[in-house]
């Protein structure tokens, strides 16, 4: 999905939301435990009940690899089955990053054959890791920028190169020349607005994927006022918030309520600034 | 394995070798091809040929992710294959870093799920994306210190918090705070051999994992004049340089030969440092 055809999604949608399905097989509800495959079950209904509201679904690659191949199969039905139920932008939440000839299989592996629009990349290794996931139309690297946990304290605010710019920026700098606004985005985490500002001003025209919101602490109106631009400009996810939001029988429910509720939330931002 | 069992390890086979199976199904020979796991069948022959030189095999994630979930049954079966043929450290060449609910997801899918020894992290989220990995018996983290590729220089080097510390360097002393000489081990790589010295000298106990030598560019004799240590201290990966060694028909005895070769090498640098 391009930057043009995601832009549009957000305005049509009034939301910005990105549901990041942390799918734990122990988690979920017995009803989907009784079933031959209890995360992609969930994964569906869950899908199901919030992608009228949901612009995005972001996978974290680590609840399903934790499956073995059970949890790869897993992956791509969900996959499979977000792609049936319309236009929504997906992420694969991988975190990868390598030498040249192994980033190029992460991005064969990730936009050739898991199919997804986006994959999260760590930028440690240089340009060489991140550019293989470059200039693939319609394809996204989303570089990590500034995260949302406590070790983000630990590297990415360490000052560089004798002068008062930290790692993050300097990694949002030089990655941000390396691709084009229509192939790179930025995680960006949500816990702290001056910083979220920071990395605005920085990169005033990427898109940003935030998360954070919610089971970690960010507070979503500070997010919109930070972070919006003329696009919308985010994607913001919201994981256990939404996925664990109720239990049993009222756990699709909940998701839906929950999911809705955030989406209000936006459409309200949205149309005050008047991006809709 | 632990600290303990790995230096006997190196002992017993004279031996620093790390075999690295970044298996493509296009590049594996044509009989292997006809098979109905090709690269499943690559990996046994090469395993099978190689384990009675080699200390450790790396299995990049990339290369088996490209294949989707035939290619994790492969790794899965490849894994099991190498342990059958006794004491081997297998590595999963993964450079995983995240948040730590997610970290702890890819330890267990690492450690308790695939059942390897050790996996790479990226370092760039700070210590909650390293901790869960640490403190396994018998399991290691192995944290990216400095790597053998091009982009190295972009974020690597760079000087920090106004001195002439470089980022490499930070990262090193302060995930070596976080973990112990038997759940830490760094990779560094091996194109140039100060960079190597100057690692050592921040690390002096740790096993290092180093990439590079071969198809990168790496000098053996150099990384061994910069890196060993009493107990060896080095885990040296080959990866192209040996798998890729020959074609056809003597892809497996051209494998066994560089294996052999680097093992020759590596037994006679041991011998005269006093390690054996």
């Amino acid at each position: 999905m391009n930057r043009t055809e995601l832009a549009a999604l957000i305005r049509r949608k009034r939301s910005l939301l990105c549901v990041g399905l942390d799918t734990e097989e122990h988690l979920v509800p017995a009803h989907f435990r009784a079933e031959s495959h209890p995360v992609r079950a969930f994964n569906e209904a869950i899908v199901e009940a919030t992608h009228d509201v949901a612009v995005a679904y972001k996978l974290n690659l680590a609840f399903y690899e934790a499956l073995g191949m059970e949890g790869w199969a897993d992956l791509e039905a969900t996959v499979a089955y977000i792609r049936s139920r319309g236009d929504l932008f997906i992420i694969a939440d991988a975190k990868r990053g390598d030498i040249g000839n192994t980033a190029r299989k992460y991005a064969e592996a990730f936009f050739d054959k898991l199919g997804v629009d986006a994959v999260t990349i760590a930028p440690y290794m240089g340009r060489d890791s991140v550019a293989p996931f470059l200039g693939h139309a319609g394809k996204w690297a989303i570089v990590l920028g500034v995260t949302s946990n406590e070790g983000a304290q630990d590297f990415q605010f360490l000052p560089v190169d004798g002068g008062s710019e930290r790692l993050f920026e300097r990694v949002m700098a030089k990655t941000g020349e390396w691709g084009t606004l229509d192939d790179t985005m930025f995680v960006v985490g949500a816990t702290r607005a001056e910083v979220l500002a920071r990395a605005r001003a920085l990169a005033p025209d990427h898109f940003f994927l935030v998360p954070g919101v919610g089971a970690q602490g960010g507070d979503l109106n500070a997010v919109l006022d930070a972070g919006l631009t003329e696009d919308g400009g985010l994607l913001i996810n919201s994981s256990r918030g939404i996925i664990y939001a109720g239990k049993d029988q009222d756990a699709i429910p909940a998701a839906r309520r929950a999911a809705k509720e955030l989406r209000e939330a936006m459409a309200a931002k949205l149309a005050a600034r008047g991006v809709l």
